[in-house]
């Protein structure tokens, strides 16, 4: 067989348990800190935000966790979700290199972020919480949200990146298909929103700006919660679940990754696909290569101090320890609006600080070149922020190609662009510009991370 | 359970032939005719158009006809397509109906189209043809001719009718990021669309208009062949692989319908899921119920005449009879671009005629409100096409439940409206009209049906 190869499992193979990486690494995380005391902070202190069980989640050490049933039956709408061998693109690459990819973009809201909104809303709708508020970038994780607050009766309230909100106005109406409520950030509606506005009326917004937001409500109202797409340990460990279904269609395939690759913005889509395997080689398996692709104009990886920081602008959530370009930094409006984040995962961050995987960043339009590549071979259309694996992995088959190496490469497609044909279109005329951030700008948020920390 | 349920095959469980019903009608489809003598054409009068292999299947009364296997090795990227039992949308209308849905979205290219671009795409790369030409509606079938048109190396010239291009710039983008090229019909490039500009030079096209173009480029150039994504013979007969695979996974769930529901605009779709099944009944198995669901704002089946017409406004092809409400009526740009088409495929025009069918029609904002209520139970946002066959199979389960009756529904979700957006939103801000067609217009098209036929 030539063509393109697919690899399914039935659905008795959704896992029963997510992968705590915690368990197996060989030092504990930083712990998080309260943004007044710089003390340690105790589940407690999360209380206002999350329910118990995710506090729970977020703070265990435990190594397999088992993901409730009602989670399950949601999952099986679209899990599990394919594995492919890309044979179409590697015949167009001439390449000895083996290249599968993982596709999430076949949930309803086209990425892998149901994967933790379902159980997000689960147990949110078990605390008897009546409200969600949340943040989102490029609109991936709002219209999960929105979809998975459907599913539960959940009222759902979206904070979307302003710079998204007007490129992605079909984003917005996805979000309100599935009867959430999408409001541009900054808003009039919180205090972090209006101070923004008021510094610059025309401001653009940012991820950590709109976390700001979405947090601020959630304080505030007794009935609502807070719930974030990326960054925080349960987030990471509910996206477990792609990595273990690769691993298990690898083994149908017969085979075993010699390369990873990942897209990261907050984290959470990188961590689904490569903890997992990160998992079997600390406890003594098959060591893998792990390559993180970032985007060059929020280069938190490869640019950014690995240090405490706030998650938000607002200076409303713990500090956490990662690798941060600053709480101030305001990337400019490339499409990847899922990569705009200041910060990394605390988790990823340090697995970064111990050596165990490496990043590198790429522009815009040399991920849409690579995307557009993908989509006249393998036949999916790629989200600018999946655009970032693709390319990663395609620049890995191409060193295969020129060492004679027959590697194995695996990447996560973590969605699909069909609400992004905007930068598609930008791309073809010629109007997708390589932008950068201010380097001013970044040396000056560098500067303002907190200092008097625990750390 | 009481969560949606998916119904998944096996690849190897794919369909290994296309099943034709030619071979188990009661009576044999009224001839096509040659546009100019009015006698029966030949499979030589179509030869400038579609490869013999495409002809031979047009013509064909064999039941079973073989699928290639490198079309199979195509398919198997994204079939077997799921069958789910919609149980959260059964709770929501609180019916005791079983309601199922085939979900053809699941295509790289998002809706049942690519079922018979790619071996549409297949038959003329084998018989050396470079380029396709094609209309498109909606721009469903122009972007998986696109898609086909890519995995086999042909290129591909799409004349979109010019609503849609004005209305989905983004399908566009989806056709140009597959390499097509895609132009507003009518255009200034065919003599059939020279003379709609100067009749009326902001004409908002129409399929059938699309169609005389695409035609007249494949009939000028050697090199180039047309391709056309409904109506036509060996177009329904790809599409059966998906009442077929909806077969064996009702079998899967111990179940059989009482009721098949589908949309129809050219009738590719509702024949793909219908066929198989009337087949059986045809053979002595069960009588099911069959219901077609049109557009109010054009209507076919419900307010066409069953008559020879020809395809096209241009008068380029053969006539063929069907329920047509003549080659010259215009239907107002409503939001199902899919099904503005004049005509109905012969072969389901010819069931409808024997009374093995029945046929209703909606407005397009009943529809909407239907999928808004689909997408926030089943997770899934339909195409404004299909938003049809779900206003359809609700209304069978609201019949159910005033009646007291568990029937089974089955009906084809036969694609995502990802790129719909914008109907979406006029839906959401009130700007939905419930758009008729001129009433004088249809009695002019109808007075002008060819009269000198040989039927």
């Amino acid at each position: 067989m030539s063509d393109t190869v697919k690899y399914l499992l039935d659905e008795t193979r959704i896992p029963k348990t997510w992968y705590n990486i915690a368990a197996d690494l060989p030092a504990p995380l930083a712990p998080p800190l309260h943004p007044g005391t710089k003390q340690p902070i105790g589940p407690d202190d999360l209380a206002p935000l999350f329910p118990m069980a995710l506090i729970g989640q977020e703070v265990s050490t435990e190594r397999d966790i088992e993901i409730p049933e009602p989670v399950r039956e949601v999952y099986r709408q679209w899990r599990p979700a394919p594995l492919f061998r890309a044979r179409r693109l590697e015949k167009a690459l001439n390449t000895p290199a083996k290249i599968y990819y993982k596709y999430e973009g076949v949930s309803p809201a086209g990425s892998h972020k149901p994967n933790t909104a379902v159980p997000q809303a689960f147990y949110n709708k078990e605390a008897g919480v009546k409200r969600l508020s949340t943040e989102t970038g490029a609109g991936q994780w709002g219209s999960s949200l929105a979809f998975a607050g459907a599913l539960f009766d959940l009222e759902v309230e979206v904070f979307m990146v302003r710079v998204s909100y007007d490129q992605k106005p079909y984003r917005r109406a996805l979000m309100e298909t599935y009867g959430a409520r999408c409001i541009p950030s900054p808003s009039g509606e919180t205090n972090a929103g209006r101070t923004a506005l008021e510094a610059k009326p025309d401001h653009m917004g940012s991820l950590g700006l709109a976390i700001s937001e979405a947090v601020e409500v959630a304080a505030q109202r007794d009935d609502t919660k807070y719930a974030l797409g990326s960054v925080l340990n349960h987030v990471l460990l509910h996206q477990t679940i792609v990595g273990q279904e690769a691993m298990a269609q690898l083994e149908m395939a017969g085979d075993y990754p010699d390369v990873i690759v990942g897209c990261t913005g907050g984290g959470s889509n990188f961590a689904g696909i490569v903890f997992p395997f990160l998992g079997e080689q600390l406890r003594g398996g098959k060591n893998v290569r792990i390559v993180a692709v970032e985007p060059a104009a929020c280069p938190s990886l490869t640019r950014g101090q690995f240090a405490y920081d706030f998650g938000d602008t607002g200076h409303l959530t713990p500090l956490v320890k990662m690798h941060t370009l600053g709480s101030t930094f305001i990337p400019p409006g490339f499409h990847a609006g899922g990569l705009r984040y200041h910060g990394m995962a605390p988790m990823v961050s340090h697995i970064m600080d111990l050596g165990l995987m490496e990043a590198k960043a790429y522009h815009q339009s040399k991920c849409f070149e690579a995307g557009v590549q993908f989509a006249r071979t393998e036949g999916i259309l790629p989200a600018p922020e999946a655009n970032h694996a693709v390319k990663g992995a395609i620049d890995e088959a191409i060193r295969c190609r020129e060492e004679g190496k027959s590697e194995t490469i695996l990447f996560n497609l973590c969605g699909h662009g069909h609400f992004d044909m905007q930068a598609y279109m930008d791309y073809f005329a010629g109007k997708l510009q390589d932008l950068d951030y201010d380097e001013a700008d970044l040396a000056m948020a560098l500067a303002g991370l907190p200092t008097e920390t625990a750390a």
